[in-house]
């Protein structure tokens, strides 16, 4: 049986990932669920943000969901540094996958892009770039002061999120893969990932493939996103493109995330990609369907691509009756879909 | 007089730049134009991109106004970095100013956003970051292989460009500087960029001031470009994000762009964002628009005010007398645009 840590976390996270547990248990009855508390909560109360043994402890688990962690006291980084990207880099999540489909029923901000024509998703490279933390300053607070930061790209770290970019795209209907970089510029990184993209296409002549640079493509996002179909770029530029993908498929209180390291090595961690919203915490009025998603992709990860797909179904059902500007509950609709997805 | 270097280019580059001639020739008659001849058609003639005989020369002129430069067939990153990167730099082009208005008359893509509510401008830092060349790689081509790219950040050059944009923002109605960086995960540059900000802020109380990630700017410059006045922000996240502000404006075809070196030291370049379009030229329907816009930016930097807003109401007038899906003639426009503007 599958042994899920939850990290419900702050604000509105507790209340999105009780229905998103309830979800869960309704598709995977006996899913053990064993609860965290991390996030500016417990940093406040204690001043820890992930002490060594919680990290021992998740890394025995199958799987982690996330609600949202942080509220506006925490000192900016603290909690994202020692927490999300702690756990990304401890567990070797290589693969930060964020899916985006305009959904029927979700009124998009595009004028010509009608809802069901979207459906892309970003592999996103979890693990290097600029995220490694390498850099440095000198001379602070003086005139003469410098500040770097350096981005570190593997063959191996690059190849292998590639790989994973390649056979998503051979399981989906398009089979097109699109890289994206600034090869014309970051001519180093660019070079690794443009000869490691055409050496694993090579191997994927049933894909189709692009290259954009990623100022062209975050204008495509704008103008065109029907055009994608899996996006593979690194971690930094799939920071930014992934939340102007959220934000043409309706917001990021839609979106859903997964942090995934698929050796299976150490266990991924799923969660929405919205943040801990603090203004309508406690209200039962915020929306459950990220973290839902977000539980879809987990269940995908762990093998049970049907219960995956029967919640998937559930969201799209649910959004598809949605009137704009009605209010929801949170749990009403966790009911719903929890009811749905078992239907 | 003002003495204009002129690399009309390749592709569409030569029709548009001749419309922007015309233009500044009837607000500035007398205006002194030396073409160079540079880009894609040079380089396979010779293989030269820009000699330093040509430097020199270009050195010696007051501005310089582009069209495009680039076709398919020159190895990407040739011209980019000979010739457009390499005047960024050898000219201390340091303010890379990119307007982006949502025109009345033009179609925009947002469902939320009418024709006149965007009017921002985005300062991209020019000379620094990762547009640096600072990086290499080792083991290339076996599985070993690591490639670094470094983002090179010094106060004097984070100040000066905030500093410029302080002084546009205090120069326009709404007078709010937003800046951009990603202080959560770039730390070192990050507090770097964080604190010259709060330094030159100090300066300008008259000023409002916001910070955001570069993330949560992509999204909000699709979900909410009304609110940003001046933008300011690094390098790279400039190049994504005038794309951006570009796409939600009506697409870079109508996109201007400045290379300003404040100082007067060296020469700065105008030019318009949209690349050659080898599958238009020579057919005479380029839109000159985003040429002629940036021979206003070029006005306005030599000092005329005036001259430079004749123009960009010549624009605002053409644009606002265009239905959509008439083709234009790139000429007519010019002669249009040129009698307008000395109305
Ligand atoms: C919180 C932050 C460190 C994180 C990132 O930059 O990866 C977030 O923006 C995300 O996209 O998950
Ligand atoms: C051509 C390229 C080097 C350039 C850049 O990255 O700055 C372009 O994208 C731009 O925005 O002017």
């Amino acid at each position: 049986m599958a042994r899920i840590a939850v990290v419900a976390g702050d604000g509105i996270g507790p209340e999105v990932v009780a229905q998103a547990l309830k979800v869960l248990d309704a598709v995977l009855p006996g899913v053990e669920a064993t609860e965290y508390d991390l996030g500016a909560a417990r940093y406040h109360r204690t001043g820890e943000v992930l002490p060594d043994s919680v990290l021992t402890e998740l890394a025995g688990h199958d799987a982690i969901l996330l609600g949202a962690v942080g509220d506006p006291t925490v000192p900016p980084g603290v909690l994202e540094r020692g927490l999300l990207l702690k756990l990304r880099f401890a567990f070797d999540q290589y693969v930060n996958l964020r899916p985006s489909r305009l959904w029927p029923g979700v009124p998009g901000p595009l004028v010509n892009v009608k809802p069901g024509e979207v459906d892309l998703v970003v592999v996103r490279e979890g693990t290097e770039g600029l995220y490694a933390g390498a850099g440095g300053s000198l001379h602070r607070d003086t005139p003469a002061e410098v500040a770097t930061e350096e981005s570190l790209n593997t063959r191996h770290g690059v190849e292998r999120v590639i790989r994973d970019a390649f056979a998503r795209a051979g399981r989906r209907e398009r089979r097109k893969v699109t890289l994206v970089h600034k090869t014309n510029v970051l001519t180093h990184a660019g070079s690794l990932w443009a000869r490691a993209f055409a050496a694993v296409a090579a191997e994927h002549p049933d894909v189709t493939t692009e290259y954009q640079h990623v100022d062209a493509a975050a204008m495509f996002l704008v103008t065109q996103p029907q055009r994608y179909d899996v996006v593979v770029t690194d971690n930094l530029f799939g920071d930014i493109l992934t939340d102007i993908a959220a934000a043409v498929t309706g917001g990021i209180g839609l979106a859903a995330s997964g942090c995934i390291n698929p050796t299976g090595a150490y266990p991924s961690m799923f969660e929405p990609v919205h943040g801990s919203a603090p203004d309508i915490a406690g209200k039962g009025v915020a929306d459950p369907v990220a973290a839902v998603l977000s539980a879809a992709l987990l269940l995908d990860q762990l093998g049970h691509a049907d219960a995956a797909a029967r919640v998937t179904g559930a969201v799209a059902a649910e959004l598809a009756g949605r009137t704009p500007g009605v209010a929801l509950r949170t749990d009403e609709v966790g009911d719903r879909l929890a009811a749905h997805a078992v239907a």
